[in-house]
C-alpha cells in the first residue's frame, strides 16, 4: 500500500468511518463510469465504420479487443451504488438484471475480439449485431440527454 | 475480397483512376481519426482518475491496455493524408517527425501496459507521465477547438 493511502486508511479508522464509509467521491464514480461508456461509444462506431468499409480494415482486431476491454470496465464502473449521470435508479433497483445484461456484453465482446482475431470481418457480421445491441439496455436503464 | 469490395475496385480501373484514386471518403476519415482520438482522451482521463486515488485500482490494467491498442489505431488513423479536423497540415509536411512520436507513443504505452499488469499502480508513476505526454505532440500539430 502507498504510504498516501494508508494514511488515508488511519484517517477513516481514527474519524470513526464505519465499513459502508468510501474513500471515494460519487462526483468522480460517475465521471469516471462516463469515460468508460463514451469509449465505447467512439469504439463502437469506430469499428463500425469498418464494418461499413468506410475505413481499411487494419484496426479491425484492435477496436474489437479495445471494446472487450472497455465492456470488462463498464461492468465495474457501475458497482458502487452512486446515482447520477445519465444512469436511472433502475440499474441498482434491478441490479440482477442489469449486472446480467452488464456480464454478456462483456462476454460476447471477448468472443467478437476472438472472431476478429481469427476469422476477419466478413465473419464478424451477426456476431457484431449481437454483441453491440447497446440499445437494448439503454432504452431501459439510461435517461435521455 | 468481398465481391462488393472487388466490384468497386473494378469500377475504379474502368473508370481509369490512377494508384491515389481512394475508395474512402474525406470526411469518413477524419471522423475515424476523431472517434480514436477522442477515446485516448477519455481512456487517459479514466487511468488518471485512478493513478490519482479518486476510483478503486481494479480496472488499471483494462485502461492501460485499451490505451496501448488506441495508440496503435491511433498511427493507422493518420496515415491517410486527408487534411482537416483538428489536424494541422504540418502532421503531413513533418511525416517523418510526426510517425515517428506516433511510433514512440505506440511503443511506450504497450510497455506501460506491461508494467500494469505485471507490476501494478505504484510502479506506473514515472512511466505514465512519459508515456501520455499528449501535450508534447498536440501543442505541434493540433490545431485549438
Amino acid at each position: 500500500m502507498q504510504p498516501a493511502r494508508l494514511v488515508v486508511m488511519s484517517m477513516l479508522v481514527l474519524l470513526g468511518a464505519g465499513s459502508t464509509a468510501s474513500a471515494f467521491e460519487d462526483k468522480d464514480i460517475i465521471d469516471y463510469r462516463e469515460h468508460i461508456m463514451v469509449t465505447l461509444d467512439e469504439q463502437t462506431a469506430a469499428l463500425g465504420m469498418l464494418m461499413a468499409t468506410q475505413i481499411p480494415p487494419d484496426n479491425l482486431a484492435a477496436h474489437a479487443e479495445a471494446i472487450a476491454l472497455t465492456a470488462k470496465q463498464a461492468l465495474k464502473s457501475f458497482e458502487p451504488k452512486v446515482q447520477g449521470g445519465e444512469s436511472k435508479p433502475l440499474v441498482w433497483e434491478q441490479w440482477a438484471d442489469f449486472s446480467e445484461r452488464m456480464n454478456s456484453f462483456a462476454k460476447k465482446t471477448e468472443a467478437l475480439a476472438v472472431t476478429a482475431r481469427t476469422k476477419g470481418q466478413d465473419a464478424m457480421m451477426t456476431e457484431v449485431v449481437d454483441a453491440l445491441s447497446c440499445k437494448g439496455c439503454h432504452d431501459v436503464y439510461r435517461n435521455k440527454k
